[in-house]
Formats: structure tokens, C-alpha cells, sequence
């Protein structure tokens, strides 16, 4: 891996970005549900590009480790897909939701399977097949993330965990009343300590577009250390994940992110945005504050913008 | 425009694409709420694909007319995009719906702004927009869609329009709904008539190929009879039709669509299908056999398996 | 009939009440939705009772008119239990509907078949069984309250009606759901002409009280001018007709009313309220300012108040 | 107490009605949700009446014991009332829930405040008032249970208890819902140990009758054993507790109860039936096999029968 001289164009994008980013903040809102990210410093924005030549760019705060959250679902669903394959189908959906990320109603309409696996439910479920899988899942994911990112201390922080499993009532809740339709396998109480320990995991911008890398490369990660690339999914699934998450991975902002962006995207209310430039690269942004909808204010601008001045929607050929 | 050898590859796909759709007829069923769809003899086929570059290939019933439906959707908001500009997010939202395409419950809860333009709800704004600013909507609509296909003989079946417009009761309540809350300027009866001819226009498949090819062009017409390409839309402005397409096309088999597709497509229950392969061209399909949710089995079996051969998911670069 | 003299404890009850509810004025806000409701005085109150041994007693404007909106929806039904008898039970229910009025989303889940009689969606197909019996329904129904109060100049307000029906959007949204689901009849725009009318018929507390006496009366009117009594309804009818009111006429303060009140009723958002004590008498009580739930503020005081006073509460035997 | 003669009408009425109702046995099913409940055979009727004067009169299987189940509801909030008063309201509404007993949709949109006491939402709400009250609220329930019937030995079964716990997972669900919105105070295990406890209790319909003869008798309980009378509750807070039996305590099928039948009831899914005439006395019924929404088929058709013998319809005077 390379480091990029500051003449290249998307280095001076990112500039010209993080110069812009700075009049939004004071827009949004540090999430406050748990005391951890409360405190979170507001006025902090970073973020990443790995492309797919191996090469990287970074400005502002890549290399600050945050709460990637929800972002985690990501890397919990490519993981189920590995060893469980199309049978997630037979629990999950791959629809949009069109309600908020933890909505009990629709999941009462449709009997127990969630929408998709970006919304808590589905992502419980997903936690729930993986813990039946792995007798230590926290572990399990944790490897996998170590090695996308090549940094073994990579960890979740253990105070957030814990805050956030005390008051996972909600959680709770989704998890029993789908145990109650028969699509819980597991208890509860240890699928959510699973589940919490990993939305507590800590990364940088610069290692969730390593890590996601995979996403952008036909499912193949980039060579590292001297090692052999890593097939982590096959073309197609790669393909598949993608397509999930344009129409699944920003809550109920799916949409919007899919007009003013374009690109596969998976959010986290820690401030973290994953975005993937299919054949390109990946983009990992980080900036706390949040918008109504709980995705970053200053993540969804600099995606937009990094958009607009490289081409990379989706539909731009 | 010139016809394409058979020797061509993607000639080749299609025939093969022919060949293996025949195994799926019966697994459908033809729309029979009005009486002049139901008659439509289900067991027909037809596939027409337009590129970039002027060639066109067809199969089957590639020139048949049926009935374009909810595609007439694309069309419509694509020239109220065109007159009113982003003021049509005033009343629209641009989310997937989660919802059937009729459904009554998020338009409460979202107080009488439609989720999208392309479920009934949001399609019926769209409609009363425009019957604002035409004093001949329906003349409008068929003018635009004459020129895109060069036929001055495009029209709609009187017989489909009027009988749609004798049964439209549902979507008279979605009109009077949206007025109840504001959201409905014309007199619903109006909006309807136009709604209903709208719906009941006829085009093949060719034809629905060439009239999206601006989808795929940056938003350009291709040159026609020694004529001029008309920018019918901004590159911009196309681009994010297409994102729309992809997260809200299908109805709520989207993310269904997404996932297994990548394209964005607009359906409609006629059983046609057109797709937009941005850069490359765009497909229409037609086959009048409906899976539950209203899209055509044939049609979205034939976009699968010309995506896997020819590789044009969004997500495959 | 007799008039009451001033000692009465009936009497002294209605003073006591009037003067207690004055301290409530301003509590409350008129209806707003239609001009002509809007332009009401606030700071009036009415109040008249009438016992089946034929003694009346009023207070304040028991003798102004006033606009008695849904409390029509009381007789509609009556007369429409009257000539369809319990084939009315096939096209609407009879539980409370836990939500709003004119709420949508219940009718979509239970497939067209509204709540309950007293919720619009109820009294309009109601109104449509009694448009399909009746030429003139208006005129049916008129006949039905002028024989019941003696009373031959009894109308509607034409204004209110013509206001009421340029306004009724939402009303028409849900008549036209309903047809969609083969739950009405007649034309929408015919059955809300005579819905509007009905609702802008013009009563006093004193007429309601006297209109609706038959209901607590074993479903016999009472003698007047000379004539022989009337059997409205036969008593189990009258039974089940107040049972009704006491869980459904209050729309979603049904439960709040039954605990406070514990009287069959029927309120309207003119302001009015009549209350039915089965074998004792019927109570109309009318004060424009509505609280939240469209239920009149004085009137709900009014009425708890007298069962305080007078031990009419249907469980304080 | 006194036996009644069998000259006495009321018994001529039980045995009446007992006869008839043998022919609706095969028309329900016993609850199968929990493997001890759907071992209980089928064919069994019982009726016990308790009049205010202090006799008693009983059909078939009175004296036979049975699950209350959701009968316990009703002792639990009069449990509440009497420790917490008029602060119950802060925590639960005393509406209608027009959903089913066991639905999240109303409990989201009205932000974790269940519509009433007697749906299981509303109810674990009372156990979680009670739990934090009493250090054991399985015995200070036991305790009033016992001393209302006389029956020392009253219990619950220990066998269905822990089977309910073991399957209450939809119970959960609501627990940790309204944990979420800050409406549970208790952990939800400690809550559910003790609810499930409560409907596991055991008692024949002679018990039932006579443990809430104090509904009927003014809040006052009948002197036993020569002791002096107890004043569970004051009679306006006995009127209430029955004004919300009437809208609330069938379920979904409170509306029909009420036309049909007009006492205030409770109705559990052990299949048995409590109905309240107040100033005449207790009805109590119980036959195992259950209508689609959960209430006894021939305990309704019992007390259907007895109003129509004998008048104790609430509108009925």
C-alpha cells in the first residue's frame, strides 16, 4: 500500500471537502441515548478512500478510532452469508422498510421476519444464527475484522457495551417478540450481549474502507503483509451485499441516500459512514453529529460532494 | 438505426434468454381486476434491448402492444421533473414504501404525502401536477412519448382507460385523501380521467427500449431521423431517476429486484418492464403473467438472467 | 307534557351544574374545520333533561339551536335498524374502534368493514343502506325528528351543509375505499349530499332530549298532543342500541366516558351531547368548546356531574 | 349462606340454559398455547350465581376448578387501585383497544401506555405497580383471594405457571417495549414470574362468583363467618371498576359482549367468564372450549340466556 502525494485529484477533493464539511457543524446532534457516545467531541469529521489499486487517502480525523454501531451489520451479515448462505432467507427479508430502524409494526403485519438485516430486528436475527454458529461470536468477528484491518488490537470499548446492553430494552423487545413467531433460536439475554459488544466496536475511517474493501473488489480482499488475497465472498454475493445496502442501509433514508449519493452505503449513529464504489474503492466518513434520522449530517454531505466531483454514482457511465 | 446480426452475443442472450423463459409460463397469473387486462392471452413473450451506440436486438413478441400500466409512472414524473423542477419533493417523498403499491396506512401516518412517485398515491400527485400546468394532459404525455418513439400513432385503449376509470375507486380514495390533507389541487374526477389514459397507453416492447434511451444516455435522446438528440433531462436529473428507479421501482419487490437485478426497472401490471443500464442501454420485457406483487414472472426471470450474461448489474464493475 | 317548578331537586341539579360549569369556559376551542361551525359563540351552554313520567327541565340555551353533527349518526342508525333490521351487522361492526374518527388505517386492515356505526366510515355506509331505501332520504329523516319533537319547521342548516360538503374530502376518501372494497352501494357524491345534510340538521337540547326519549323508554316514544306512543324500536332493540352508544359513542373517549359518565351517549363536534338513562329519562346538554377528542368540555362535565348528583350511573344500583 | 330450593326461577333459569348450551359443545377450542391448558377435556359447562342478598345458585361443573388465567386481570387492578389510587392513570389509559390482546401496533403509537388495563400490556403494567409494592405479590394476592372465597387452600398450579413462563415470550416483548418508553419499572423476569403466577391461579365458578360479589354489592363484600363486612373498594370506584368491565373486559370482542349480553365482564382464556349485575350479584361461567377471539363460546351464550331471563341487561330498566 501506497500513501498518495498531495497533488492527486481525490486528495485534493478530499481537501476541498473537509474545507466545506466545516460550515455544517452545529447541524445535527451527538447521539444521547447512551452516555458513552454522548459525550462524544461533536465537532470532529474524518475520512478515508482506499481504492481497489491499493492505493489511500485520508484528511481530517481518518485515523481517530469512533463507535462504528450499526455499521457492524455489515460485517455480521457478510459473515452469516459466509457460513449460512441463502438459507438467512429463510429469516430475513430484503426489502426496504419504510419505517423507522426499530419499529415494532411491521414486524408484527409480517409475523416475525424482519424486513432486512440493516434494521435492528434483522440484524438480531442475523446475531442470533451467528451465535448459534460460533460458540464465542464476539470473538469470531472480531478476527475477521483484525484481519481485514491488519491491526490485532482492534477491540470494541467494553464501558459502551456495557451501557448499551443495560439499556437495550428495545432490543430486548424486538428479540422476545420474535422468539414469540418462532424466529429466535437463541436466549434473548446472550444474543444481545453478543450484539452490543459488536455495534461497541472501535475503528477508524482508514480501517473501515480497508476492512469493506472486499465490498468494491468482487468479494476478494486486497492483498496484504505479503499474503495471498482473501476470497471473503464470492463475486456475486459481493454483487448481491452491494445492492442491499443502496436500497437498505441508511434506516428510512435508504431513498434519499440512493438520489443525492448513488453509491451501497451502511450508516451508524456513532457518526460512521461506509460507502462502496463498486470496482472503484471504498469511502469511510466519520463525523458525529447526526440528523432526524440518526446518519451523519457531515457523512452524507461529503459523500454526496465526493460524488459530484468524482462521477461515482452509480448510475453516472 | 441499424438491426443487429444474429451473430451478435447479445443477440445470442437473448434467444437463449427466450428459450428458458418458456419453462416459467403457469407460474403467473394476468391481472383481472378490469376485464379488458384478463383477456390478454397470458402465454406471450417479448424482449427488446436499445444500447447507447444506436443497435437494437428483439426477441419474441418484441413488437407486440400491451398495455404500459404503472410504467406510464416513469414517464409522467420524468415531465413533471421536466415543468416543476425539485419543487415536486414538496409533495412527494423519495423513499421505498414498504407497503403494497395501494396502501392507505402510510399515507395517514405520513399525513398525505406519498412515500414515492412511482406507488398510486404518489403517481396520482404527479398526475395533478400536471393537470395544473396542461390544459391537455393526456395529449401532452402521448406528444412526448410520440417523439421518443418516433410513432405518431402511439395512443391509449379507449376500452382499458374507461373501464380503469370505472373501477378506480381506490384510487379515487387516495385522492381524496391527499385533498383532505392539502395535497391535491384538481378536482379528483379530473386527475383520474387523465390517471386512467394514462395507465391504458400501449407500446411494445421496441418502443418502451427506445423511449427510455435517455435514461441511459445522460439524460440525451438518441439522434432520430437525421433530427437533433434532445436533452430531455440533465445528466444529473437522469441519474438520480434512476437511483429512484432502483429503490422504488418494483413496488415492494424493490429491494427483491435490487438484489437479484441491480438495474433500475419500473413494472407495471400490463406485465411489462422496462430497465435502465446506465452507459449501456436499456431493456424492456414483456410477459403478461404476474407473481403476488404485481411484477411480471417472465419479465423479471428474463432482466436475471441478461444481468448474469452480460454482466450489467450496477454493482459488477 | 308538564313543565317541572323550580323546586324540583332535578331542577336545583341543573342550577348547581350550570353555574359550576361556567368556571370551564375557555378550556376548550370550537370547531374550526368549516366556517360556518367556527363562527359559533364559545361562551354558550344548554342544558335540558326529560323523564319518561313526561317532566322536562332545561337550564341556560337548552332552546337555541344548534348544529348537531354526528349526533345524527344516533338516528340514522336507528332508522336504519328500523327497516334493514340485523342485516345491518353485515356491513359494519360493532366494536370501539380505538382510533381517531376518521381514521383510515383500521379500515384497511378489517378489509372495508368500518368499526362501528357512530365513526364516519360507519355512518357512511349506514347512510348509504338508508340511500338506497329511501328516494329522499333528507326528507325521510326530517320526518322521522319533526314527529319526534312536534316540531314542523325542523331543518338543517343549509349553509353548514354546503360548507360541510365542499370540505368533505376525507369523508369522500373513505366512501370511495369502502366501494373499493365492495362495502357501498350508491354513488359517493349522492350519499354525501345527504351525509352533510344530516349532519347540519339544527336541534335544542330540548328537542335532542325529547327526540331521543324513546330510547330510554323501552323503544316507545311518548304520547304527544293527544296521539298514541310510538314504538320507535322494540325494547331489546332499545337495549342494544344503548349498549352501543355506551362502548362507540364517544369515538375514542368511549372508555373515558363509560368510566367517568357511565351513560349511553352520543356526542357531536356542534358541541352537543345527549345521554341516554335507560327507564329514568335522556339528558342533551350542549356547549361548543371541544376538548382533543372532538367531545364538548362543559358537556362531559355536565354530564359527570349530574350522575354524580343524581345516581344515574348505569352500575350504581 | 343458603343453598337455594330448586323451586327458586334462577335455578329453573341455570338448568335451562345448562340443557341448551350442551349443543354448542364441539363449536370452540380449548386454548392450546400452553400444553397444560390443552389438556383439559373439552365438555365441561358450569354456572354459579351470587346474589347481593346472600344466596347462591349452581348448574353442572360449578365446583370444579379451572385456569383463570385472564380473569386475574380483574383482581389484580382492583389489587392496584386500592395501593396506588388514581395514579394507575398515569401509566395506563382505559380505552377500548379495537386490537387484538396481545398487539405492539397501538403500544408504539401511543409510546409504551398500553389502552387499558385488562389487554396484557396494560396488565403486566399493574403486576409491575404491584411488584414494586409487595415483596411478594403471588401471596398478597393469594391472600385476598383467600379471604374473599373463604378458601384457604386457593392456589395456583404450579405445572401451568411454569409452562406460561417458559412460552411467555410475546409477554416479554411488551415488558421490555414499555421498558423502552419508561413505563416498567421492575426487570421484566421478576414481572412476568409473578404474572404468570396470577393466571395460573385455580378456582371454580362458586368462587368466582362469590370473590367479586363486592363489584355488584357497592364495593362491599358480604359478611362471612360471622365476621363484619370488608369495603374492598368505595362504591364510586366499584361503579368505575365496572363501567371499564364493560368496554374493556371481553378483548376485541368488548362491543359485541356489550350488545349482546350488557353486564360488565371479564373473560380468560381458561374459559372461564365473570359477569357483574350490580345491586343483584355475580355471575361466574365456565366452559373450556374458546372462540376465535378467545372467549368462551358457551360462557357467552350462558350469560346471553340469563339477561334474557332475567332483565339484568344494564339498559334494561
Amino acid at each position: 500500500m501506497r500513501s498518495a502525494t498531495l497533488a492527486h485529484p481525490l486528495s485534493a477533493a478530499l481537501d476541498q471537502i473537509h474545507t466545506e464539511a466545516q460550515a455544517l457543524f452545529g447541524q445535527g446532534q451527538v447521539a444521547d441515548y447512551i452516555p458513552a457516545l454522548a459525550q462524544v467531541q461533536p465537532r470532529q469529521f474524518g475520512m478515508a478512500l482506499a481504492l481497489t489499486d491499493g492505493s489511500t487517502f485520508t484528511v481530517g480525523d481518518a485515523h481517530t478510532a469512533f463507535s462504528i454501531q450499526s455499521i457492524s451489520k455489515l460485517f455480521t451479515f457478510v459473515l452469516a452469508l459466509k457460513v449460512v448462505g441463502d438459507a438467512v432467507w429463510k429469516r430475513v427479508g430484503r426489502e426496504p422498510s419504510g419505517a423507522a430502524f426499530n419499529s415494532m409494526v411491521q414486524l408484527e403485519s409480517e409475523h416475525g421476519i424482519p424486513r432486512n438485516p440493516f434494521i435492528n430486528a434483522g440484524a438480531l436475527v442475523i446475531t442470533d444464527m451467528l451465535t448459534t454458529r460460533y460458540a464465542h461470536l464476539d470473538y469470531a468477528l472480531l478476527g475477521a475484522l483484525r484481519r481485514l484491518t491488519d491491526d490485532p488490537t482492534l477491540s470494541w470499548n467494553v464501558q459502551v457495551a456495557k451501557s448499551e446492553r443495560e439499556t437495550a430494552h428495545r432490543n430486548m423487545a424486538l428479540a422476545y417478540f420474535m422468539k414469540s413467531y418462532g424466529n429466535f433460536v437463541n436466549p434473548p439475554e446472550l444474543v444481545l450481549d453478543n450484539y452490543c459488544r459488536q455495534c461497541a466496536i472501535e475503528m477508524s475511517c482508514a480501517q473501515l474502507a480497508q476492512a469493506s474493501m472486499f465490498l468494491a473488489n468482487a468479494g476478494r480482499d486486497l492483498n496484504r503483509h505479503g499474503q495471498a488475497d482473501e476470497q471473503m465472498l464470492l463475486p456475486d454475493e459481493a454483487r448481491r451485499v452491494n445492492a442491499l445496502l443502496l436500497t437498505c442501509g441508511a434506516y428510512d433514508a435508504a431513498g434519499d441516500f440512493a438520489y443525492r449519493i448513488g453509491l451501497p452505503v451502511k450508516t451508524g449513529v456513532g457518526g460512521g459512514i461506509v460507502a462502496i464504489a463498486p470496482g472503484m474503492g471504498t469511502v469511510a466518513v466519520w463525523a458525529p453529529e447526526l440528523d432526524a434520522k440518526g446518519n451523519s449530517v457531515l457523512g452524507a454531505f461529503a459523500l454526496e460532494r465526493l460524488v459530484q466531483l468524482t462521477g461515482w454514482h452509480y448510475a453516472s457511465r
